[in-house]
C-alpha cells in the first residue's frame, strides 16, 4: 500500500493532497478520503459531512473554526479559495495562500487546521460543489466570521 | 437534539433517510452524515469516501458488496437507484426497489447493506455525483457484479 503524500504550504498545517481520478466506463470515480491517504481522518468519533455550493459570481468568506478541521474536495465546478495566517506564535503569521480547487488540474484534498482564514468563489462557469469532511459536529460557537471586505484580512474579492 | 429519523423499505436492512439543505446566500449547504443522523456511520476504523459521476444516457450496474456497507447521497443532478435482495434467509427475498435521488424533492442518504444488488442511472439532463461514504476501504475481492441485462434480476434498464 503505497501512501498518498500531502504537500506542505507556507501556511503550516495548511496541506494539499492529490487525489485519484479513475475513469469508468458512464463517468468518472473520484476519490476523496482513504485510510492509505495521509490525510486521512484519525480513527474516532465521526464528525460530519456536508456539501457546501457556490454560485457564479459569488463569495462566502470570511471563516475561521476555533476547533474544527476541514477537509475539502471539489468534484464539480471549480472554487477559487483563499487562506490568511492570522495565528499568534505561527511562523506563517502573515501568509496567505491563494488556490483553485477542481477537476481535472486541481483536484486535491485540502485540509486546514483550526484558527486559519478562508474564503471562497466559484472559479467555473456553472455552480460549483465542496464536499467537507469536518472532524466534529458543527457546533456555531467555535467559528468565528469576518465581512468579505474586512481590513484585517489583505485580500480583495473581486467586485461581483 | 433531535434524531433524524430513518425510514425503513421492503428490503430489510435498506433504509432511506431525508436530509436537511440549508438555503445560504451564494449557494446551499447540503447535509450529509452527521452524528445525530440516525444513518450516521459507527464510530471505529474510517473505511473510504469517493465520488461516482454518471452521464447522461449511462448505467452502472449490477453490483454487490460482501462485506461493505454503502451510505449515497446524490448533491448533484438526479438518479434512478435500483436495488434487488436475494439474499438467502431474507424475508425480502425477491423484493426489488427503484428510487430516485437528489436535490430538492429526494435529497436522501440511502445506505444499502451488504449483498444488495444495486445499479443505477442518470436521471438528469446533466451529469448526476454520487457521493459514498463506504465503511471499510475499497478490497477488488469483497464485490460481485453481473451485467446490466443480466436475468437474475427482474428489471430491465431503459435501452441506451
Amino acid at each position: 500500500m503505497q501512501e498518498k503524500l500531502a504537500i506542505p504550504t507556507d501556511l503550516p498545517g495548511v496541506l494539499l493532497q492529490p487525489l485519484e481520478i479513475i475513469p469508468t466506463p458512464g463517468g468518472d470515480v473520484l476519490h476523496m478520503l482513504k485510510s492509505d491517504y495521509a490525510l486521512a481522518p484519525a480513527p474516532g468519533p465521526f464528525g460530519e459531512i456536508y456539501f457546501s455550493e457556490i454560485y457564479p459570481g459569488s463569495v462566502k468568506a470570511w471563516k475561521r473554526h476555533h476547533l474544527q478541521t476541514q477537509r475539502f474536495a471539489v468534484p464539480v465546478g471549480m472554487i477559487k479559495i483563499v487562506l490568511f495566517d492570522d495565528r499568534e506564535n505561527s511562523p506563517g503569521r502573515g501568509n496567505l495562500l491563494e488556490l483553485e480547487l477542481g477537476r481535472p488540474e486541481h483536484y486535491n484534498l485540502l485540509l486546514i487546521p483550526p484558527m486559519i482564514w478562508y474564503g471562497f468563489m466559484c472559479a467555473s462557469a456553472g455552480p460549483a460543489i465542496i464536499c467537507n469532511y469536518a472532524d466534529m459536529p458543527h457546533r456555531r460557537d467555535e467559528a468565528g466570521r469576518l465581512p468579505s471586505d474586512s481590513s484585517i484580512i489583505p485580500f480583495s474579492w473581486p467586485p461581483l
